[in-house]
């Protein structure tokens, strides 16, 4: 039926922008007025660069993952959601982390959220892939999906590790972030492939 | 004169994604840094996945509502800002809802505005319906209505046992909303044949 | 050129569905969990009801508005971002007037907000009908703005009345509101004898 | 490929309509009811204006600049969420110079936002032209962009001059706003001849 597609990726648009947007919120305005009233606010800086990337990434990937859809079916409409909301807990869990100068438990419920964003965009993922039946064009794009499998394991090693030294489970969380930033070229290539 | 049909529904989605996720501004960073921390956060958490839900379902059905919609009438625009009013207290009622633990009253109030956000959900569909004239392609899909009303009359039993017990309250409060995740296959259904 | 027409008009409607929905975090989640409670949250309810209808309105009125508008010139975009920063200060007068419980100067300050809104609706509307040159369709359509004068000179007695008695001032504004409740039929009916 | 112009275009407006909006919530409503009560919040205000009239020159300036785009490609994603990154700042900044009436260092940081997102405009600008190889429409366009070089150079100066005397450091915020108020008229122009 091809029933709203376009709605589906304008609606996730407006909740994204929303979150990334409603993140610096957490910023909240100091009362001094000297360089050492900004100190305390460096790790809630730094949070909230962080997430800005994440949520930036996981933009855009949706963007190409969306692209893929030719109609939405009610299993894409929910696991669509199901994304959302564990996007929309990223910035609690980020102002958590920044007010809290990475403190154990803030950089664990962190890394627990990325998780579940990741795990929320896989089954979204592989929701899109069994509508599209065999020969999937999404399939074809995202392979064996090395990326997407490493991250989760990644997360799941730095939600540990937090409680071991919480400087690791940040160089992973930027890691991963950076493993990201290069745009996910799999779909494009095969979209280029098909279009050649 | 078919004016602005695209944009009521741009306009609407709009107001929905801003509801869906300020509402998580409702769970306020706490101060500490141990897990004894979110303990309290844990109804604030479940009112959020269970609002998040709710606007989630409605978004749902408002985007097969309004593709019924040729033209947009004024009593068509009314009645749909009426229904965004009530949506957005939502948020409201869940944060306090929520920062009580199930407390009778916010749990009354809780009901109130999803009996409200129904109602004004019901009075749209029938401003649609009226305004396809007879045959009407609506009228055809939802037919009496059944789940509608039965929504209704759940939500004023809630409402009133919240001061018997929050708990059977709460329940129905899931309960509806597990009756409407399965989405409204009815307009869906009628489509499908025409399109046949 | 007609650059951008579908932007202005995209952008406008954003700006207006976050202004219609972060008003309601001025209804602040109270620490009680009884009625008496809520008690103080009426006039705050009131006045957010009264200033969702208001944002309503100009929503629906600046949509008849731009549909007369063929190509975005820079005063027209210009007198729309003056307009939509009227519209963002609605939020901050409703909280102020409805915490206050409808004391002289928040009401004051509320009926200034909406004469400055008003006029700078009348400024924008203008505009656009000098971009159109003679024989403006707009032109038409407003005639001599009867509607538009009024609504200005209501608001300006209401101003210096919520010196005298406040409830003069919440009438004219509940008045004003209703007068404009019936939509903008002058336009409607323009280009349906067009299309006749 | 032309994946997604529509969509970073949109987003793209999606956040600029969020942080023009939630701007406001920075104007706090204050809890007394007389006109003195309205006073300390005149810096705040004025803050106001200045910070939105900027937000409606860059989404106008973007919006002209995003019309020479054919293509997304990653850079042009990346370089605009970065721009957008900047832009989110301004609220900050923007809420701490008027809460606290134009000390030093709020001013010195609100000019070294502004310099961060015009460079990031700058950025942006650039890999757009580089994206359109040689005899690039915009690179014609912008010429040697002298208007923009002038704004950093400017901002540059405001930022050290805002621990000599705040007051040169906001005309010069002030004189670059207006410099800009000026749409872009070259864009238009190249435009306006290609059509000819």
């Amino acid at each position: 039926m091809g029933l709203g597609t376009n709605r589906m990726e304008a609606f996730s648009d407006g909740v994204i922008a929303i979150i990334i947007t409603i993140m610096v919120l957490e910023i909240k305005v100091p009362h001094g007025v000297d360089f050492a009233t900004l100190q305390p606010l460096i790790p809630v800086f730094f949070s909230y660069v962080l997430s800005f990337v994440y949520i930036g990434i996981y933009w855009n990937n949706h963007h190409h993952l969306l692209h893929t859809v030719k109609s939405v079916t009610a299993p894409i409409l929910w696991t669509n959601l199901h994304l959302l909301f564990w996007l929309s807990l990223v910035p609690f869990s980020t102002g958590w982390m920044g007010e809290n100068h990475f403190e154990a438990v803030p950089v664990f419920l962190y890394g627990l959220t990325l998780f579940a964003t990741a795990l929320a965009y896989w089954i979204l993922q592989n929701t899109i892939i069994r509508s599209q039946g065999q020969h999937s064009i999404l399939k074809k794009a995202v392979g064996r999906d090395l990326k997407g499998m490493a991250s989760l394991i990644l997360y799941a090693s730095a939600i540990g590790l937090a409680f071991v030294d919480t400087w690791i489970s940040l160089a992973i969380y930027v890691g991963v972030a950076l493993l990201w930033l290069i745009p996910d070229r799999r779909i494009e290539k095969i979209f280029g492939s098909a279009s050649a």
